[in-house]
């Protein structure tokens, strides 16, 4: 393929995205092939002669359309939302042309330096403490990571060579595993599996910190633990407070949280990937309340800021402290500014050497709907979880199981688990809409999440005529 | 933007990417900025009202591609090549559309299961033991990583998890941390800086293999460090290989390294991320002799194999090796099918936990070049390198600086370091072309690597006249 055919199937791409994504209800948002569907639709080996452009393109719809589960569906409600613009899908158009693999900042100095600057404009929007924020003199800032999850391992890495240091400064012939093996880590009982995750790649202990009647860790709960570690022997270093958690959108109570890990020196990493959009917004930046004690704070713009996956973003308060955990300087990756202060090279932020440049799609996502427009994007889809609440509590036979904070509702029927296990079993089958569940205090939750950024009020109507009938369906058959 | 403005601006974005593209090497390509000469050019904070498309798109020319390094550009010759064509680029369109986040089989079960399928189309292309594919039946298989830094870190984890798991059973009362302070893995001393990363994450203790005169790590060379790391009670438990290495595409001698891997159980990691895909072609293959003593092996078709960043294959033989070490399992990632043989959830095979459709691209690539059209593209490559190494062998001022096998040539002015440290300063200062260094036997080395898919033999010999130009005013300054 030339430039001048790409010229033309590229347009006709944009096309059949544009149609994909205005006519997305119509297709069932989850499908219904059986596992290993895909492998008899295609030939077992790659062609030896190369296929025309069409020959490729007509296999979408008979080959991947069929096993897609539509997550841009406004009949999509299960996990949490993923982003996707048209802001987003243009920036990456450009990203991939320009393909340049930002290690260092001289492997592509813009797209290190837009990204600093990106991160920047976030944490203003976020009103982080100026700690968080590289500016041109910070010894803080912000990088983009794939996941939430890589975010998490980064700094409880970074928090375990910085105490392990730190203990050996006074203890030279302590040994690292030694030190290790007494090391502890927590975490919510709510946290996502991913932070457990962590700790079994770091090769430390990972406790789950009871939380309250809320599913939020409080400051006693987290104290008393500490006690009885220190009293075991044991050396807490790490704490990772969730806001949003992924069952029910709870949120740590970090104002009582973050004294006691500065008190004793604890690495306080902040999980917010859900929730952390919705502190651009003035009425929900409380929520965020207490980041001034935390070492380092991550939310994903990928999952509901419109900027398509993956975009995570983290700061760090000492980027001295990320870097520090994995600094190696191979010749070949070497060049002349690296000493410069204002140089960061972010191959030394994260667990991967290669980056794409991903901060063209915040700056796009950013510009062209503003902070206006990213804030009237959250009111709305907290508007719509809202009006779902309204709908359950409005109806006898249901509860709500958490606060509804910000988009996602969880609710189900007054009754047993495996009521609600059918409930949902039905729900999911029918392929109207889909969701997922969660467990909460024992018991199986039905998880309601605004996702797509076409859900209107008559997505969630219509979502609920369908439950709703579902249940009648399924409470009849009850015996009484 | 709605749909209809995104037509129109996503045909206006496909022809720039199309100008870009086949107008590069009129760019200069390595960037004149100096650090920090971004953030004045925007700025300081994301506006509050939206701003029109015109209004960003005009800023691609006036902020970032002063600050690009254009890797595609046929005067980059720099690091390893990175991938870029025109069926990755629309396949990367369709994956943004669909941009589903398929950590799971039923996040979307198209994601999953053309990845598998495309995996074992890979492998079938560079004839790897039946062992590694998955089939319908199969016990191995393949995923796609984002980096071969992470493919290292899974597999490094992976076998920490798995000899634990031996000890255990024989020991059960020997703590994790203390098997882990003896454990001991191996790399060549010319592999890539990521294995001794992973190494740091992981928490073992990391040696380097010396190699031999052609920068090969030999059988005699391990068994000498691992008889020596045994008597000192040591448990060594992993070797990562490479095929190609960073500094000089050098080839660890896997025949001889493989059989004393495996008769002690040594978990054998094979990183041939650059050099793996000339693997596809017939005269290649017999560099990966000896691949049948692997546990897991990974190359990035995003370097060398016309498919965008981020792609890195991975095989495993055992895929409940790799499953087993991590796997954990929240209510809300738990889906019906997963207890089916048939079912791959890609999220226990790697560090993130979301992930892009990323095997478009592959299927894209695979189909519209064929075997014929990729095999054509690494051997040109080959061929342009072979060139270049004739120039430089023809000069008499020059030296080749290790075997020339595919599309890396390292060399040198006869003389100190300091003289080819200089040299290598004017030609990268010149900005006509771009090169990174190397370090070889305690020399200071010049590495040309063959990297745009339009570099062409005009650009080869215009390359060399203009090193060779630069070496004479060089020479010439020197005192006699």
């Amino acid at each position: 393929m030339d430039a001048a055919e790409f010229r033309r199937r590229g347009k006709e791409m944009v096309d059949y995205v544009a149609d994909y994504l205005e006519n997305i209800e119509k297709r069932q948002v989850y499908p219904d092939v059986e596992p290993g569907y895909l492998r008899s639709l295609i030939p077992e080996e790659a062609p030896e002669e190369a296929e025309s452009y069409e020959d490729v393109v007509k296999d979408i719809e008979r080959v991947i359309m069929p096993g897609v589960t539509h997550w841009h569906s406004p009949y999509f409600y299960a996990y949490f939302p993923t982003a996707n613009s048209f802001p987003s899908l243009l920036a990456d158009m450009l990203c991939g042309a320009i393909g340049c693999i930002g290690f260092s900042w001289a492997a592509s100095p813009a797209c290190t330096e837009l990204e600093t600057v990106m991160l920047d404009w976030l944490g203003k929007m976020l009103k982080l403490p100026a700690d968080f924020l590289a500016g041109t003199e910070g010894r803080g800032g912000g990088v983009i990571q794939g996941t939430a999850s890589e975010a998490t391992l980064i700094a409880l890495l970074a928090a375990r060579s910085k105490i392990i240091k730190l203990i050996q400064a006074d203890h030279p012939d302590r040994s690292e595993t030694d030190i290790i093996s007494k090391l502890v880590a927590y975490s919510s009982d709510q946290a996502h599996s991913s932070v457990e995750r962590a700790g079994l790649i770091a090769g430390v202990k990972m406790k789950k910190i009871p939380t309250d009647n809320k599913f939020s860790v409080r400051g006693d709960a987290l104290q008393k633990v500490l006690e009885e570690d220190r009293a075991a022997g044991l050396i807490p270093f790490f704490f990772c407070a969730t806001l949003g958690t992924t069952p029910s959108c709870a949120f740590d109570c970090i104002t009582e949280l973050g004294p006691i890990c500065n008190a004793v020196e604890i690495w306080m990493h902040i999980d917010a990937a859900y929730a952390g959009s919705a502190f651009i917004c003035p009425e929900f930046r409380p929520l965020l309340n207490g980041i001034e004690f935390a070492d380092s704070f991550n939310f994903n713009p990928h999952k509901w800021l419109l900027v398509n996956f993956d975009c995570s973003a983290m700061w760090v308060k000492k980027r001295s402290d990320i870097i520090g955990a994995f600094k190696i300087e191979p010749l070949y990756l070497k060049h002349d500014h690296q000493e410069s202060g204002l140089v960061t090279d972010y191959r030394h932020w994260q667990i991967p050497l290669g980056r794409r440049f991903r901060s063209l799609k915040m700056w796009f996502v950013f510009r062209m709907y503003g902070l206006k427009g990213l804030q009237a994007y959250i009111r709305k889809h907290v508007g719509l979880a809202k009006e779902f609440e309204s709908l359950v509590r409005a109806d006898q036979r249901f509860e709500i199981s958490a606060d509804v904070v910000l988009g996602l509702v969880c609710f189900r029927l007054k009754g047993s688990n495996e009521l609600n296990e059918t409930l949902l079993k039905r729900i999911n089958n029918a392929r109207n809409i889909h969701l997922v569940p969660c467990q909460l205090a024992g018991k199986f939750v039905l998880r309601f999440a605004v996702c797509a950024r076409t859900t209107e009020s008559r997505h969630i109507q219509e979502a609920w005529c369908h439950i709703s009938h579902l249940a009648s369906e399924l409470l009849q058959e009850l015996p009484h």
